[in-house]
């Protein structure tokens, strides 16, 4: 099996860019797309000459579905997984896994009784190229052993208030992707300390952090720390920068150009950064969807994994916990 | 007629990028392939679902063809521009023209006796995001009137002696590229003054120079200057600043990431410059394509054109003059 | 009085900085050196043209000496600014105050019952040239109200252990400079939360920590992290980054010069960073020294002042029980 | 004799800079001043506490003078050069030597039939940290044999007309330094080729060009291209890069600060470059000070040289002749 066909789950803006990579990748066909707004998924399908359906379950029932990627509602995570997986199709998902920690373990335990069928966690930055040659970096010894990760990561604006209302929180719905970048250079996290900040007077009444510093300590004593904003003016602002005892590597922000313009107030100024996740992270969810594909026609196994995203919510609860109680909070 | 069928003449290198460019544009399609070599031909037309033949004459006569991307061996051009006019068939044609000027000037003579059918030259770096955007900020005014422009342009490396030996030169086989960056900011060109340098020992009897400077100047006064090398250890170095009374445009290098590395001997080392054009000007050859497709979907004219072809080759001869004699050769 | 005749207290590596500072100074000069080593005293008195004396006594009761600048070991700072106050001898004495929080409160007590002598704290960073930009940027609202401050402070090597075993630990010897420089830009601390890192086997028993990640609040809410450690390989690494609602302000690190070398296995890499404080910060000792001059012949306040070292003191104290407890202090 | 007593000609602008340098310097005492105008010269020897005086004759016969720094108008500066040289006073001199190369080469002839005292020319860029470090790499093989050296050489803002119609032209006045800087990198000169601007319409008549592009070539075959003009919107643009086979070197631009400020409009802008002279060789001044210094307490032969002087002025003429035939001149 060299050419997969894929089924996408959500025709929604990120299962949008899901279709376009798969529609450009040389290895895989996008034959199915579903969607219960019948015209979000015709539409998709239209534009890639695939099929449309509205009922999920038409998906893990079509015989020319090789794979399913799942970007529908982080609350049917847990069902669109479990169903794939039942009938025997791979399935790459978007993350949250869920908005509680306990159906994500609720979810491994189940998926430990079924027949071993690769699911894959969409936590996307682990494939952008400088996130993944920093990290290979790191892992080849350029550094030495890791000291200090520093993590900023900024969206440009805050969503509507009526989304962050039901987001999960800050940390499970933004710092979750920084914490699944925290495990992939540091490990597995043993403390977490975090402070929440109330930044924008608009969202003072939206029961959530719009700024949040976190620390994080694996077992070995390396730390992380991730500073977190819902807004910045400067545009999407996603950095990290890897320190040990022989050296520094920095993942600087993207722009759309290399311009840099001086004149008379300012030299070299570039321009704002790349703005929002579908472009900055566009060859990220390539480069993703490529490692899924090799695992599966490689027989390699996936990664992230369901395990990574159970594991980066249970930084998040302890993160909520943590800022509430002023305390660190070990795992 | 919002969808157009491509067939693409040549196989090889660049062929190929064209070939899937051409392939993930979303409206366009790739028919027909050509050329002599069979197996080049099939490969690239089965890699994306198109047909194969050997003869261009069979191109010009399909009938699912509705414009044709010549990537000929340079001989061949003005044989294939003319068969694709006179089969009333839109042409986006790879540069230069011709090896000779009075080859170049007797197409443009031919092509005004015939129906107007759009012929498109692929100075694909006029396509670059970058050189596109600091050339549309001048043309704003963001600088003042263009006083000066550097062009730094180095290949990674040399191409073969056998190569290079009916190459047509350096001026026509690489600086026509700078040439014409130079006109599109500048506009045409009044005097050239050239140098030609030989820099590499393995190329001593090459018969060409290996490096070059070259002095252009407008009719208006603004200076254009071009620095080539056929080798630099760095990458595929192509920058340009464009300075006026306000203030200075840079386009600097690429790299495939954004890492910046800091150690004991250097801080803030980013990597070597992409490598080559294939990679360097991927974004270009795509944004070429969609502005090909632009200019025949939305009755546009198209632009560069042939005539922008003679101008480059003009201007290569004369910095061959000015590189013989030492002296500034007025056009 | 607008020149003025310094005496220097503490011919040690700190003091030949201020003593340098000051012979340069076109509104200062210096007149007695005083050192309980006499040769090192005699050593810079030579130097430039001072008298050189062991006793600090002999400094308070000298006439020609309009000012003083106390370089004397920690311990002795409490002493000799009660003593060149008493005398009514303006002092700027080095940082930190005391060794103890108490003691430090115990002076500002005793400093309110005498005569009001001007007596300035040696928070040098506060005069950087960058950093002091980046503040007065960000009082002027070019950032919009300050939100996130990132000090990234890294020595260039630890010091000797048996320095390190009378240092006061980390959160005074070193990360006293972050937390002025944190109430610089944020006013005064509301809360503090610190965890402490052993990084360096060498150090492992040092009874210290040579790692640090601290985050502070204001009563306003703004937060400002610090990342520090005892090591650095590319050398002294001295950043900050602040971010507002309109954008960030970053000052780099410097360098010696402004070399950017590309090669074939990399390309812009500079010099590492200025190494140690003596030249990174030689700037800000001249400005440092400029300010103080200018608020005695002025007649303005000086600043930062005792009451300033006194707040990073407490600062300080409450990182360190944050780090021992994981439990966030409030101040 | 390891301290040096100076006697300065010229209170002007430069000389002020060399007052300074020399009263500043550990090794150097500044004991008199001359300028016929009796107010600059009692000015700048009070600052520094020397003495003053309007002749040029009492420097010559001063007992408590070592040295000469000659910083007198260009036309008296062979009068003075030989008067010290009489004097056996070694002497270091501002550029250029003299306004006609005839001129410089008869004081070379003359110099020769005296006694050898040292003179030194005043090419302050070649001690520019930054760019001297950059001739050191290049000798010490970093980027292999040198092939192509770029000279980016912009003025803030051009002098009064005045003052150009006096200068001697852009060549002699303002590429003399260029011209040094490409001997210091590449040797003596084989051809050069010149193309002159005229930029701004308020200078147009001026009678001198106020913008250039001069292409030199060594007997080695390497390049070096220089591009000047009388105005830059950011301020003292003074950039080069080495180019060679194995690598670049470039010298970047100077700020007063390391701050990148980042906004809505742009990422990473830096402050304007130095601006002028005086700030941006500050450091040049001061280590030439110290290389002439150093030569004459050690015992080395000065460098640059007279010689130098007469070479750069040589460059200078046929740079001229170039830019008004359109030919290669021939050195």
């Amino acid at each position: 099996m060299t050419h997969l066909r894929f089924a996408l789950i959500g025709a929604g803006r990120i299962g949008q860019v899901h279709a376009r990579t798969i529609a450009a990748h040389p290895a895989a066909t996008l034959t199915l797309v579903c969607d219960p707004v019948v015209a979000a998924a015709e539409s998709v399908a239209g534009t890639y000459g695939a099929r449309a359906c509205t009922d999920a379950a038409d998906v893990f029932a079509a015989e020319d579905v090789d794979a399913v990627v799942i970007g529908s509602p982080t609350p049917l995570h847990v069902e669109h997984i479990l169903a794939a997986v039942s009938a025997g199709k791979p399935a790459l998902c978007e993350k949250p896994v869920a908005m509680q920690l306990a159906d994500a373990e609720e979810l491994q335990r189940r998926l430990a009784e079924l027949d071993d069928v690769p699911v894959m966690l969409g936590f996307n930055r682990r494939f952008d190229p400088s996130f993944a040659r920093a990290r290979a970096l790191v892992e080849e010894g350029a550094i030495g052993p890791l000291e200090q990760l520093t993590i900023i990561s900024r969206d440009p604006a805050a969503p509507p208030k009526a989304y962050l209302a039901q987001s999960g929180g800050i940390f499970k719905d933004m710092t979750i992707h920084d914490f699944d970048t925290a495990r992939f250079f540091l490990g597995d996290v043993a403390e977490v300390s975090a402070t929440g900040q109330h930044l924008d007077p608009e969202l003072a009444d939206s029961g959530d952090y719009d700024g949040a510093v976190i620390v994080l300590r694996s077992a070995s004593g390396a730390a992380a720390t991730i500073i977190n904003s819902r807004h910045c003016a400067t545009g999407y602002d996603q950095r990290l920068e890897a320190f040990g005892p022989q050296g520094a590597i920095l993942a600087d922000n993207q722009r759309p150009t290399t311009l840099q313009v001086s004149t008379r107030e300012a030299s070299d100024a570039k321009a704002p950064y790349l703005d929002f996740f579908l472009e900055r992270y566009a060859d990220a969810y390539r480069d993703e969807l490529t490692a899924f594909i090799d695992a599966l026609t490689q027989g390699h196994p996936v990664s992230p994994t369901i395990a990574d995203g159970v594991e980066a919510l249970r930084i998040a609860e302890a993160a909520g916990e943590s800022a509430r109680t002023g305390a660190t909070v070990r795992l």
